[in-house]
């Protein structure tokens, strides 16, 4: 079973009445734009998914440990896209102290992301002991910096920890932080469990939850046997999925790898939504029939959280038909284009696997697109 | 992560003191054999693996519908390998009735598989609804046939049905099926959750479950993004893989793909483990520190249940690594052979992806080996 004819499968009404929509510009809490080639080809996806805003993930090799190396990518995609707004984050390690805080701060750097060890692409320079960082957490909540926490234990099957239970085993964590600093503002990225949703709802208004655009439309039955649809953390059961579609903060967690890093023995975890955000959020918003929330979703929510005073741009999307490609070249020196892209507002490609991006729903038509 | 250093990572005892071992060759009483070139190549490692008896699945394209369509299959395996003792199985379908349950018998036919609709490979022709079968039940216990049971839910994310749950949703229809039919045998293949094998003992000696070799070692982290460790049912819970291991009846529900068919944007589901079965579980059960078990697990349990009373044959296996290949080639005439088969008893290939499976462990060493 895939995703292929989801629209169909889901059996919901796919039709507002509304034909056409003035929205803000997606602000997406939630971004990996990987680094090198991988880079270069999704940083121009940002703005053509319909974002303009983003908070860019810290998850490299080496992680971006400290101010310096966050601002120096800060400037490597301003230099591919200078009209995004970015949100920058360090990657908590042993190498951040207070005073690097301070000046992170102050250098306009937003938030900190915590991996724990082991659990995700690049977290094997996470955290194993979350104690010996309440000096840099009491120093973020001073100068109102944000605790973003990807909420996995790592699995351990003597205590029958694994990817399925690994975020509800977490929420312990959360609970303790939040206790111990109840002004950080602290941010459950990628939540996908009810008992998730549940707990940040409980803890006030200096804890959110991230969702993630697939998250709303997959369970655990759409990554069994499909790559292309394998995350951390990793969908779960159809009322988990309720559970999220009945809450509305933003963040698409777009995480692209190569196809061939996907069709291989061992994928990579990542689902790749950026070039086709907007066009998706509306189409899922409509179908859950909330298309009038979509501007809460993708843009008011989290910019209040995050504290964004400007006044958002906006953007206009339509009712019609978007073909979403079956995959797009990372590298166009080593690839060809689709003979025929005029069906599809971005170029397609049908170059090989290891040098290709499979998007999420690739091969499927979305009711919605943007208008140019 | 993956199984790579599993007996490492298991931290388990890996000696029992005991360096060799004469046991039954295992009847395998759950076995995917496949058809055209993909059944040459894996016919001839039925014994390589040490098995001489076994229960063939009849999930072909298409599937074996009636006593004909077995007993070509039949004599197409033996003529690869006469030296097997093979249980044949039909496919439950609307083409099956009475008269054709007592025509199969007659032939020794011993059991009817019965697919959900869309559960696993080749089950795009199973069973919709199972109260129209009551006739052919009813003759199946007369005669005394065996039911096996691929006992999962089709997936339904209005009721909360989902890969993980579907075995668990399974169980009510097994004891209305036991209820209805106290007297026919009926084995619930490949039980993955803590909750069957609970099931399973409390409905008496009719009722017996398999337990592949893959679901004594795997959990969810295991085939999360890992296809080739991908099969319906899947692996569950730590706390499922736990129970499984207290149970011992056997089946190895060895079932190759093509390497290409696993590492894809969509794996097929199967595990393959024909080649290296006894020394597989060999490994397992000294590890588990319950090497005495071994040949109840193999033969003892399964001939019982199965009926079989001839003494069976034994086989020598020593405490010494066998390397597992990384790939077994399906078409010889396609394909070149590695070229120092030597350090493996078994032939390795370095072919293309389309025309090799790849091995459940492959690439690691198993603690012990086959005596020639």
């Amino acid at each position: 079973m895939g995703l292929e004819s989801f629209w169909a499968k889901e059996k919901l009404d796919t039709s507002s009445g509304i034909n056409s929509l003035e929205t803000p510009k997606i602000s997406d809490f939630h971004v990996h734009l990987r680094q090198g080639e991988m880079l270069k080809a999704v940083v121009p996806m940002i703005s053509q998914g319909g974002a303009d805003t983003i908070l860019v993930m810290p998850n490299l090799v080496p992680p971006l440990t400290n101010t310096e190396m966050v601002l120096a990518y800060k400037k490597e995609i301003l230099d591919l896209d200078p009209t995004l707004n970015l949100l920058m984050t360090l990657y908590l390690s042993p190498e951040l102290t207070p005073e690097e805080i301070r000046k992170a701060s102050a250098s306009g750097i937003v938030g900190v992301k915590m991996y724990p060890l082991g659990v995700t692409t690049n977290s094997q320079f996470g955290v194993a002991d979350l104690s010996s960082y309440h000096g840099v957490f009491k120093e973020m909540e001073k100068v109102n910096m944000v605790l973003n926490l990807h909420g996995e234990c790592p699995s351990n099957h003597e205590t029958n920890v694994c990817v399925l239970n690994a975020e509800e085993k977490f929420l312990d964590t959360l609970k303790y932080l939040h206790n111990e600093f109840p002004k950080l503002r602290i941010v459950l990225e990628h939540a996908t469990s009810k008992a998730a949703v549940e707990c940040v709802k409980s803890l006030g208004d200096t804890v959110a939850c991230t969702i993630t655009a697939h998250h709303l439309l997959i369970t655990i039955d759409d990554w069994a046997g499909q790559p292309h649809n394998y995350c951390k953390p990793v969908a779960k059961f159809p009322f988990d999925r309720d559970a999220l579609r009945q809450v509305v903060v933003d963040g698409s967690d777009s995480a692209p790898h190569l196809q061939s890093k996907k069709e291989s023995s061992s994928p990579a975890a990542g689902v790749f939504t950026s070039p086709i955000l907007l066009p998706l959020l509306a189409s899922v918003f409509e179908n859950l029939g909330c298309l009038e929330n979509l501007q809460k979703f993708t843009s008011d929510f989290g910019r209040a959280f995050y504290k964004l005073d400007q006044p958002p741009s906006t953007i206009r999307i339509q009712k019609s038909p978007t073909l979403i490609p079956n995959s797009f070249t990372v590298s166009q020196s080593q690839s060809k284009t689709d003979s025929n892209p005029s069906d599809s507002s971005i170029a397609r490609s049908s170059s090989n696997s290891s040098n290709c991006i499979v998007p999420f729903l690739s091969g499927t038509q979305l009711p919605w697109k943007i208008l140019e």
